[in-house]
């Protein structure tokens, strides 16, 4: 493409409605231009972006074994009443009325007609196992959509379901699915993880997640470097910790007149923060006073804190509750001499420490050299009630890290709900109607161009993995109208790079080359080769990769070792 | 594509709710499955057709210099709302409301957001030309949608628009999208015209409609033999008729007892039907009675007869209103001896008949040997109020002929109607506002699928043109399970002809013959290559092309050889 025959329209101005980094470069880049909120119109750059994730995903989708179809974007009411969700949806669905007054939904996602389809389809076990999937355009009606296409009303995805005579088959297609999305974020070349928000083993996982990892993602992940285990923050687990080591120290009471946080009473005294314990006071449903503790470097984590027997909906005690128990204001409270009767559910690592430092439920009073059983009795309670952090050793035996991603993909195992609901059945090998299972498989297409660059850009602007890029290479020509030798060396390249395979720009604009180079810069192509006068006289071109930091005078045949021809 | 791993469902049966041959073959063929009325699933085996009409319409459109981009298809009144088009569109215009009540439609089509997003784009006159497109799904809400995808409510479109700095610029760009039309239909092999409403001249024209031709199709076109001349046959024009014989013979009054229609009394008279004169009583809003006189072969063409002047509003007469002028009932009637004065219109042919049948004003009588300004006056208006027909001779020379069409494109030259509206401006050479001209294009992409069977199938089934095809080979294995030697040679013939480019699948399904040639008649293979043991044995294939009626035993050059290899 030579880039004078194309609509390339960047903009210098940041602007100022945008959010985060991929929605501001996307505008500043003219990938995108807003129609109304959360609608957006790709332009000519923006759309070959979005090819090539969508061609990516065809066909790895087609080499696992999955048929396209594409079913209408707008979906009749009689469906979604069949599996109760017209109502249950929620404010996300928009519906609409024609012209017949009959009511219609603008498809979020398309289960209900894939199972209709099914039932107009298949009628015998021999037809399956069956995954059809589709690209098309989705919409669902965000209460607040913004950050670009990263959370747009309309967008394009790609939706697969798969069709099985048995849960066996079902999970045998969830993990050829599984396998698929991992080579085809690998072919995009994005860095990503798969994570589950249960055991995080696949075969008995009903459901995994498939984020691209950077770190302005919405979610924190948890990863083991001793295998692929990978969860939501929220839901990962640490190994059990190390046994309690024996009491060394005898407990005395510390005097922190200011000091109300374990960071501030560490710091006093000179000791790690993991020595200290923090104490926090809550509300059983059933009116029971509880103190919670985790280590001083750790934070609770509610949910699976709510999931301790007995727990379920507590809230945070208020100050005359925790004056009334414990006889403390907050900041020195602890799990030792309370006023009343209260109960003590330890972290596990907290149950496993000795000699650390409490609140003494005194005010400016903390209490070191704290021992279980010695002190105080053993906890009640001990439990898993903390977030995993970057460090902690993995159930697996390696180190948990953790990451931001942003969610880009989801396979589901659906089980009977929609087929049941909607009385899809098969005969089965002994001619009795069967129930199938099902599976369904999302990739969000549009979305992945946002969460690729929220991944790779500098100041300068995006950086496309290639195999995303509008073009993998761009021939920037310096002067074209005035020299005509540059010319057409510049576009003999051109035509050389296209013809071996190497998809090739020629900026043949005629820009000063500063905003040539900001242009490509901006817009992130890979490979940048400019032809000039002084380099054709030595033979040479100007070759420079996008992630580079210099430039290098390379002659033909090492401009295209580049490339590997 | 091996079949046994692909989703194909065809069907025996005729389905009930079908009207037209390509709903009903579409059906069988298992190409489409409907979800509501006017809303249909694209099948794998339909998908893959359209998928083949859509990339030859997005590479003809980029060789012609157009540029991609993907717009929303949810557009917000506002901008219908600047052009008038929110109340004027009507009832096609499905209407939606979002989550914050704000008004939306699905979009019909998309001069407005084309125009919003230039008014973001375009600031200067070296922008121009650009001529974006898209190929994006379209929902317009028809009072009766029918003949599936033919006149479905959600489908898919190719529309382009262009942006001019002047008229001249326009026209050359739509003489460019006419060529690039003409080159898209040639390459998916279908027989198609180009109309024009009015002169026919492209230079000057606003609007072309590009139709595939078929039998079934609803418009019937004229087209001369001796140029590109097309007309929608209502506006088509015949040349001038040859100069009017004199008198040859007497005026006569012929007894016609029940001859009411000019075909009867040319038979009873033993005359060519061409000898007679049909007259057609009509009252103009003022109140005059007309006579309008089309020869007996020829049918009033009714937007032509309200252009004549006086005319614009007319109605027939009723009989009281005929009684009172003619003093005759109809089957009679006739220009002569009318009971009070009456103006006569006289179709350009009959203005020069000689010797000529008319109605006698009399029940039970005509008059022959009518002639012009001896037996009557010379008609006061003489005028073109005919349909032509084929045979007709052309302005041009050449002989008119009747085909009957579906519209599948249309190509209009929009001026600066929605550029004024919506305020789009672009700075010209001298730095002034000017406003753009406009050009639209538009294809009907899925409507092309079935347009194409209108036009290709037989009473087995579909006959798809080769670039149409799901497959352009289909190699079938007799008894795959059963003979190791046949199954392994299908598999080298079918990875041998995929090899060379030839795309073909292998039915390996294991039907029975009959069951399987069949099938692959109905969903229109062009070219089966049958694997027996019987021709295995002989060193032979067994070929038949899709149109051809009987089979030949084709030796593995001789198959290759039909496909050009």
């Amino acid at each position: 493409m030579r880039l004078s025959q194309f609509h390339l329209h960047t903009s210098k101005e940041t602007p100022a409605e945008a959010e985060i980094i991929s929605h501001k470069l996307m505008l500043k880049a003219g990938m995108i231009r807003k129609l109304a909120a959360g609608l957006y119109t790709w332009s000519p750059l923006g759309l070959r972006v979005l090819r090539k994730v969508e061609r990516a995903v065809r066909e790895e989708m087609e080499a696992a074994g999955a048929i396209e179809v594409l079913m209408p974007s707008v979906q009749p009411k009689e469906l979604w009443e069949e599996t109760g969700r017209w109502e249950k949806f929620g404010g996300q669905l928009l519906k609409m009325q024609d012209r017949k007054e009959a009511w219609y939904c603008y498809g979020p996602t398309h289960e209900e007609v894939i199972t209709d389809f099914a039932r107009q389809e298949l009628s015998s076990y021999k037809q399956l196992p069956v995954n059809f999937f589709q690209i098309q355009t989705k919409f669902r009606d965000e209460i607040r959509p913004r950050f670009g296409v990263m959370r747009a009303r309309e967008f394009l995805m790609k939706d697969a379901y798969s069709f099985h005579v048995s849960d066996e088959d079902l999970g045998r297609e969830y993990r050829n699915m599984y396998d698929a999305y991992g080579r085809i974020f690998t072919r995009l070349g994005l860095t990503f993880r798969a994570v589950s928000a249960d055991s995080g083993a696949i075969g008995g996982a009903v459901s995994h997640e498939f984020h691209v990892l950077a770190d302005s993602g919405e979610d924190a992940l948890a990863f083991s470097t001793g295998s692929d285990y990978a969860a939501n923050v929220e839901a990962a687990v640490a190994a059990d910790p190390a046994p309690r080591a024996a009491a060394g120290e005898s407990l005395r009471k510390i005097d922190t007149p200011h000091q109300k946080t374990c960071e501030d009473v560490a710091a006093l005294m000179g000791i790690a923060l993991q020595r200290t314990v923090k104490s926090i006071a809550a509300v059983a449903e059933d009116g029971t006073f509880v103190l919670a503790l985790v280590r001083g470097d750790h934070a609770v984590n509610e949910i699976k804190l709510g999931k301790v027997a007995g727990l379920a909906g507590y809230r945070l005690a208020n100050e005359a509750e925790i004056q009334q128990f414990l006889g403390s204001e907050p900041g020195f409270l602890g799990p030792l001499n309370p006023r009343q009767p209260i109960r003590v559910v330890a972290d596990r690592e907290v149950a496993a420490m000795a000699d650390f430092v409490v609140g003494a439920n005194e005010k400016g009073f903390h209490l070191a050299g704290v021992n279980w059983g010695r002190d105080l009795p053993e906890p009640e309670t001990v439990a898993d009630i903390r977030n995993v952090v970057a460090g902690d050793r993995a159930a697996d035996g390696g180190e948990i890290g953790i990451a931001r991603g942003i969610e880009v993909g989801h396979v589901f195992q659906l089980g009977r709900k929609y087929a049941e609901a909607m009385k899809l059945t098969v005969l089965d090998a002994n001619g009795k109607a069967a129930v199938p299972a099902m599976g369904c498989y999302g990739i969000g297409v549009s979305r992945i161009v946002a969460a690729a660059i929220e991944q790779n850009h500098d100041e300068n602007g995006i950086a496309w993995p290639e195999a995303m890029a509008p073009w993998q290479a761009v021939v920037c020509v310096i002067n074209p109208k005035g020299d005509a030798a540059v010319a057409e060396a510049a576009q003999a390249l051109y035509r050389d790079l296209n013809a071996v395979g190497i998809e090739t720009a020629l900026d043949d604009r005629g820009l000063r080359p500063g905003a040539m180079f900001a242009d490509m810069e901006l817009i992130g192509i890979p490979h940048r080769i400019v032809v000039s006068e002084r380099g054709l006289s030595a033979g040479t071109y100007e070759y420079r990769h996008r992630r580079a930091s210099e430039s290098e005078n390379l002659d033909r045949a090492a401009v295209l070792a580049k490339f590997g021809r």
